[in-house]
């Protein structure tokens, strides 16, 4: 399944520097981290509308995972933008979950 | 790597019922889905913070790793939450990589 | 000054059943409240964003009070749509300030 | 009305360097504009979801009400955090409705 994560993030790597009017990550890199973030809250609120609408009709889940799908894609060109990618967001929830195997960590905050 | 995301997943399906008081995860669903959906958003916002300030000082990266890691974690939880997981949010990803291989297709909306 | 919230609160009444070919705001009532959300949504991020910036150079102030602008605009086409206008959330925000004149009570959670 | 709107920045200027234990206004400025900035994020997510469940039900108006005060209040705090106020942003609203009376100029983004 990682497959996946290391495929996207790869083409995401080629797209980079591919030609803005035909490549929709060339051209979110075109434009700047601006538009790439403003994507990646945008893609939040709708996964947020997404979910309340799933709880009043179960039937709408294809949206959500859409959604989610988009929040998650837009913050993997955010990545990469800034020379990152999904192997250090993995690994740094593995170090949470890893060491005691107590999820408490997975979030920094209690 | 994916068995990071697996593992996660069992994780967050082990502590759903798990006591409140003792488990962060059982706490949130025990919330209930605006207090995690509350969560989303909030990530989602400390993540563009955190790009920007990348963007002004490369230094600053585990903080980025941290809150895009804090932003995954929580929309997973959304997903187990709603009855979902990340399997169908990365199978929607392939879908749109893999019949073409162009990643124009990422953004349903272009 | 309020006058302008005033105006901005018959206009809002006024356009919300015109054409929403020719009526944006027309065209947000019609589209419905998922649409609207996602642009309070969206131009909360572009507020954040904004303001990130003038931090870094106070130049593009302009930028920020006009993305404020939007934030406001599209909360109170969201206020229109769901039956209420901005009095009653001025009357809350004085209710607060009111009583004994601390502001801590402006926020609800301390 | 807009007395409220002018109160409501003098009370903002005139605790912006109170004591941050005893001024919640003074806490937000001494933990810096990252803070407030996160505040005001938060709020647009909390009153994206009141806003759907006064969709769902109605009698929760109250609740959207208030948040739609902190989203508000916050983003005063941001304005004040930056040296601008509630007047500017009115003014651009004005001078966007003011020219043709058409709010179509209500959004610089078509």
């Amino acid at each position: 399944m990682s497959d996946i994560l290391n495929q996207l993030d790869a083409a995401l790597s080629e797209r980079r520097h591919a030609d803005p009017d035909t490549s929709y990550v060339a051209s979110l890199h075109h434009k700047g981290l601006n538009k790439i973030l403003e994507k990646v809250g945008e893609e939040a609120v709708e996964t947020v509308l997404a979910a309340k609408d799933v709880d009043a009709d179960p039937a709408s889940r294809e949206a959500l995972i859409a959604e989610t799908a988009d929040l998650w894609f837009h913050s993997l060109v955010m990545l990469s933008h800034l020379g990152l990618d999904h192997r250090q967001v993995l690994d740094e929830l593995a170090r949470r979950f890893g060491v005691s195997g107590h999820e408490e960590k997975a979030s920094r905050r209690s």
